[in-house]
């Protein structure tokens, strides 16, 4: 089978969450002891997950961050305060256990996988780094397209491929993580591009660039939209021309999420773009979305709009890795637990109001 | 010594923040891998804590909820949804781990301190019940005071007490908790007659009531601030006029919790209006409040405002029982674990910037 069969086969196989179990998981809540939707969102997303698994009260034992590692050619603009470099060493540094993403997953109890999808250099053979690498690192993207039409494709089926091998090692969420120097300027395009926002207005200071730098960045992103012309209706074209590898490979785990019936916690900005990515190519996903945070980050916001997403949290964080989908993936376990093991007004003995909760 | 002089004693214990222990933490979470304050309102929370624990890097291992219950005088005049019992069986309900704040609890390795504070005929005696009884509910707060001044100074120091209490079994972060049938009305009351705020924009739907029996509510609460005439300069005055034992309770917890550095998480409306009574006494406190989250009940928001704090989650809860304290720990939580296990550029050999986050 060829790689674009592969796709069309992968997006065939996304079913909407199963509404009879939405249903079922609503009317399961109405009975516990306590006021009919007083636990808010978290009751929402108890409702959406028992969707997605079709399962009344599902049981989200096996937790996992995906985190994508990527190069992008048009870091040697300039658009980072860091240099390159620190995109290999932070995939070390997750492979080591010391990154903000490795003490959040533990607090959660996710376990992380960590993907190569493109360091420039290539990553030393390292205990922990799964290497689905796409080549070096992008092209400039103002200069032309970051990558051929053929890498966008098996970009998406590699973070596919990614996802679809944990199953068997025990998947009941996922969560998707990002990291690669210069990712927030392809981010932007890439946002610019689907939602026809102007640059400006989802352009932001990534890792902490001052107001020139900012001024320079948009100028970039400005001049790789004019030079490679995204069509916003092809987002596989869109992750070609403007694109990084980790943001196709995290549509491609997003795309296989959906498909397998696994819930996915999406992160901040590069997160938000992968999923522009994806829900371009199979608009069904949508509903195993689940939007963790609002990040800091201009541009998100402008994501999670156009994706018909809210966001759990807002807490101003713009970390990237996986750090705001582990605090989401808490907050989703934490829902479906409140459904299997708090009491009914019935078990309880405790009265419910006439016509009660329970019906 | 007499009840006012303890008082004043443990507002005398309580010290603000030591702000060389917040330069140490800033210090810290800026020599991490990660680009500087990119994990938002965590760091601005680890922070916050390392001043008021004075440890640069302190260790929340100790968690503790306490959720204490109460009834009111006020709800025989139909201003809730349930019957005035399901305070009690509520309060058994905890004690036997089937409620919401049990199963969050559990998910945050908390332990839950449950308190009678005034629960109506009193509860059967029972494993896992602290009886800090002042009295069997309020007075109706419509027709005169709630309860009398000395009740409110008792209600205080019991709910101190039960803070010190726990020390010796380990306590190094609390979230405060509520039950009580009718206690949004009481809630309102207070908010209203502190802030200033029109009663009506500070009265909302408690379990769920409807327009009708909201009008009533309104009119119920204006009455009794027409009848007893709070002074919010004095806001032990407010809690014995409109108050109740749980909110009185929770006020003494926070002034104690302050007085041995004990970072206070607090809840929803409830306890927020326990926090304006406490913030009233005793107005350092203010630096030791971490607001979880913002409630969905109307008047929160009032609240927090005032008291010039900032949530964490906005979930649309309107829960109480502690349950938003509980993921706000949670939050709290990992903010010093992240400071504690994270790798520093210099230790994970990743490049800084020039001048970089260490400095």
């Amino acid at each position: 089978m060829n790689s674009d069969d592969k796709l069309q086969q992968l997006i065939g196989r996304v079913r909407p969450p199963d509404p009879s179990f939405q249903e079922a998981a609503r009317r399961r809540l109405n009975s516990l002891t306590k006021p009919r939707g007083s636990l808010g969102a978290l009751e929402d997303l108890a409702v959406q997950i028992a969707g997605i698994r079709s399962e009344v009260i599902p049981r989200l034992k096996n937790k996992v961050i995906i985190t994508m590692a990527a190069d992008h050619g048009v870091a040697v603009r300039g658009v980072s305060l860091y240099p390159q470099e620190v995109t290999c060493q932070m995939a070390l540094n997750f492979a080591a256990g010391g990154a903000a993403i490795n003490v959040l997953s533990r607090m959660v109890g996710a376990r992380v996988v960590i993907v190569d999808m493109g360091v420039k250099g290539g990553l030393p053979s390292y205990e922990g780094i799964l290497c689905k690498m796409i080549d070096f690192g992008t092209d400039d993207m103002s200069a032309g397209p970051a990558m051929s039409r053929e890498q966008a494709l098996n970009s998406l089926l590699a973070g596919a491929e990614v996802l679809e091998n944990e199953l068997a090692a025990g998947l009941d969420i996922v969560g998707t993580g990002d990291m690669g120097i210069g990712n927030t300027t392809s981010a932007s395009a890439i946002t610019a591009a689907v939602t026809g926002a102007p640059v400006r207005d989802v352009t932001g200071r990534g890792t902490g660039i001052g107001d020139e730098q900012l001024e320079r960045k948009i100028e970039i992103i400005e001049q790789a939209l004019a030079v490679n012309r995204p069509d916003p209706g092809d987002t596989l074209g869109v992750l070609e021309k403007v694109g990084g590898f980790e943001i196709g490979g995290l549509a491609g785990a997003m795309i296989a999420g959906a498909a397998n019936r696994i819930p996915v916690v999406i992160d901040g900005f590069i997160s938000g773009a992968a999923a522009l990515i994806a829900a371009g190519i199979c608009p069904q996903i949508k509903n195993h979305l689940i939007a963790a945070h609002l990040s800091a980050e201009r541009g998100h916001a402008a994501c999670l709009k156009h994706l018909g997403l809210r966001p759990l949290l807002e807490l101003d964080l713009r970390l990237g890795e996986g750090t705001g989908a582990a605090l989401g993936m808490f907050l989703a376990e934490c829902s479906v637990n409140v459904m299997r093991d708090m009491s009914t007004f019935e078990g309880a003995g405790v009265s419910d109001i006439p016509g009660g909760g329970a019906s």
